[in-house]
């Protein structure tokens, strides 16, 4: 075999994520008996919704399932648009709606549709790896924007000034795995940073819906050149059925049209249709928020009384990061040591954070609440 | 608005498909109250396979239908494997084979896992355009390797030789459009001169299971170093489902499963489950391809007498390519006039080989048979 046919690329070498190897390590333990709490993916307990489940059973052996159109069904584009007027206030046009194979494809088709190679596009630090993973495999620099207490784990102007020349900023709010939120005032003055520099905004707005107290602010409400994704997976339980969306500007339109007609043909028939029915579920998903909200008290009122030092109570999504108890000075070391001793698994801070994420880890919060009182049990067992 | 925030990036800027604006042509004249025949998609009439759909119905509702291994279930993953043992009497390891979300998604996958900005990658043409619009938006450079019935519309080792230096070779048998099928000893002369030149070999094998006596030959049955692409899309009549495989290298595995995590999390689970139940319906399925060639002799009887000139019989998939009529030089128009005149809906030659593809049509009878009798009574109605 010769050298080249074993060659790969070297963009396509991104780095594996730690939460995998937790994953994979909790599976093994779970296989040989051990009972696990699992604390370190970013997965909903409840599954979709009770009226998609139905919906799907409906339309399964009398829809042909087929594709679909490329930017997503009729209805499903209204009926996110309809989700704009209602929790914004927004008057939202449906032709600017595009159905995506979960918000993962919604990133793809926004960096290609936005940016050629070379291009550089702030990710804040911590920040959700795939971001600058995505960006690095497809010739794009992602540039990043150290978050930390001061700000409140925002990027704020100052950041951006500090990054140097940028194409992009990518937020998210709020923030995995900081659970932060940009209020009005602090999104509206990156958006006017933005559109100075001539820096085209991506908001990541996935975990809309879940927040404890502060209401999420959508970007489209203070930019209608912003591209923003999000999507089915996470307030509407919806991981495996991938499934989110994007909202673009028109005349961005017909280019990730283009694009997601040769790259996804058109995203999964029986998980529109399903997505069309979860919108009508507030209700339920809505109790599902009030038990994240119990599960992020009682972490938020046991960890520092075990140690854990640095304890960032969220205002939205499910997770808590958190810096190591006193004397931990290795993330990775210590999530192994957890899952060993404890059976308890999370996501070193490294995934987030290569560099002072080895002193962090990020507990998700969004199972039942008894696994949470769980894990704070066998916390308490000993100390750490 | 500043030039920089409205500017989209070059490679995104793909050109749009002939067949999505006459599907869209079509669908408005349905909308108006005509009836029209559909040759311009390659989607199967029969959607999935009951056992598919069983299997559905009975994970709804019981399953948690969460993010699966980015790989796959293992499940299916050992049961595409199996496939190859039946079909092709190989002993694959089911760790070489990678679920993905539709073949689309297998493509991406391939090309960011082997090749770096501005590699060539040979693609025949006429062929899938989708193949030359991903490599440009990923900055390859798609290298045209034109065919005609002189090599029976595949590629050889001499087209290989014109294309000068090449990265990367991507061929398909069944072949879309032409139905083009390569024999073990094309195949086998095809394999030689890639790995002598050091080229990466991707064999596109999603029309498998649909050929009309000529035996399908897997590339992976004579190089273990190529990447085979195959999904649940076209003999499995699952479109909307979205899943796919591809088998690679052992070495190349984990390169592709962190690109899979940062691209897609994982392939939809539903379809997952329904995939693995597919694989045993191969009665259902054998009957439906009986179908497809009773389709394709009554259109390879019909055309040439209807004035169609060069009607490619294909050997496998279902399409039939097919010259214009005389005095006919321009297939876009032409496919417009049908549509208007005879309610019968093609895809234009040039979506997939720019320039000869303008003496060209498509015609997809993927259909129910009453479909096709109905286009070639619509034909005969009068001179066309």
């Amino acid at each position: 075999m010769s050298a080249t046919l074993s060659g790969l690329s070297r963009r396509g070498q991104v780095p594996v994520f730690q939460a995998t190897r937790v994953l994979a390590a909790a599976n093994a333990l779970e296989a040989a008996g051990r009972d696990i709490v699992h604390l370190e993916v970013g997965q909903p307990a409840g599954g979709a919704p009770q009226v998609a489940v139905a919906a799907a059973q409906a339309a399964l052996g009398t829809h042909p399932l087929g594709y679909t159109e490329s930017l997503g069904v009729p209805d499903l584009r209204r009926g996110i648009a309809a989700l704009y007027g209602r929790r914004y206030g927004l008057d939202l046009d449906p032709g600017r709606v595009i159905v995506t194979t979960g918000s993962s494809a919604a990133f793809l088709l926004a960096f290609l549709a936005l940016f050629d190679a070379g291009a550089r596009v702030g990710v804040v630090e911590p920040g959700y790896p795939a971001y600058r993973n995505m960006l690095g495999a497809l010739d794009l620099v992602p540039v990043a924007l150290p978050v930390d207490g001061a700000t409140g784990f925002n990027p704020m102007p100052q950041h951006l000034a500090a990054a140097g020349k940028l194409d992009g900023l990518l937020v998210a709010s709020p923030a995995n795995p900081t659970g932060a939120m940009l209020d009005g005032a602090a999104l509206g003055s990156l958006v006017d940073a933005t559109r100075a520099r001539g820096i085209r905004l991506i908001s990541d707005e996935i975990y809309h819906g879940i927040s404890y107290g502060k209401p999420a602010v959508t970007a489209l409400s203070l930019d209608p050149e912003a591209v923003v994704v999000s999507g089915f997976s996470k307030y509407f339980g919806m991981t495996g059925w991938r499934i989110g969306w994007m909202i673009v500007p028109a005349a961005l339109v017909p280019t990730v049209d283009r694009l997601a007609q040769n790259f996804f043909i058109s995203a999964p028939s029986l998980s529109q249709i399903a997505a069309c029915a979860a919108l009508e579920a507030e209700e339920e998903l809505d109790a599902r928020v009030a038990i994240y909200a119990r599960n992020r008290a009682l972490l938020a009122e046991a960890l520092p009384r075990l140690g854990f030092r640095d304890v960032l109570v969220p205002d939205g999504a499910f997770y808590l990061y958190s810096g190591l108890p006193a004397g931990e000075t290795d993330s990775e070391a210590f999530c192994a040591r957890l899952l060993d001793e404890r059976g308890i698994a999370l996501t070193p801070g490294t995934d987030f954070d290569p560099v002072r994420g080895r002193g962090t880890v990020r507990f998700s919060f969004a199972g039942a609440h008894v696994r949470i009182v769980e894990a704070v049990r066998r916390l308490e067992g000993a100390p750490l």
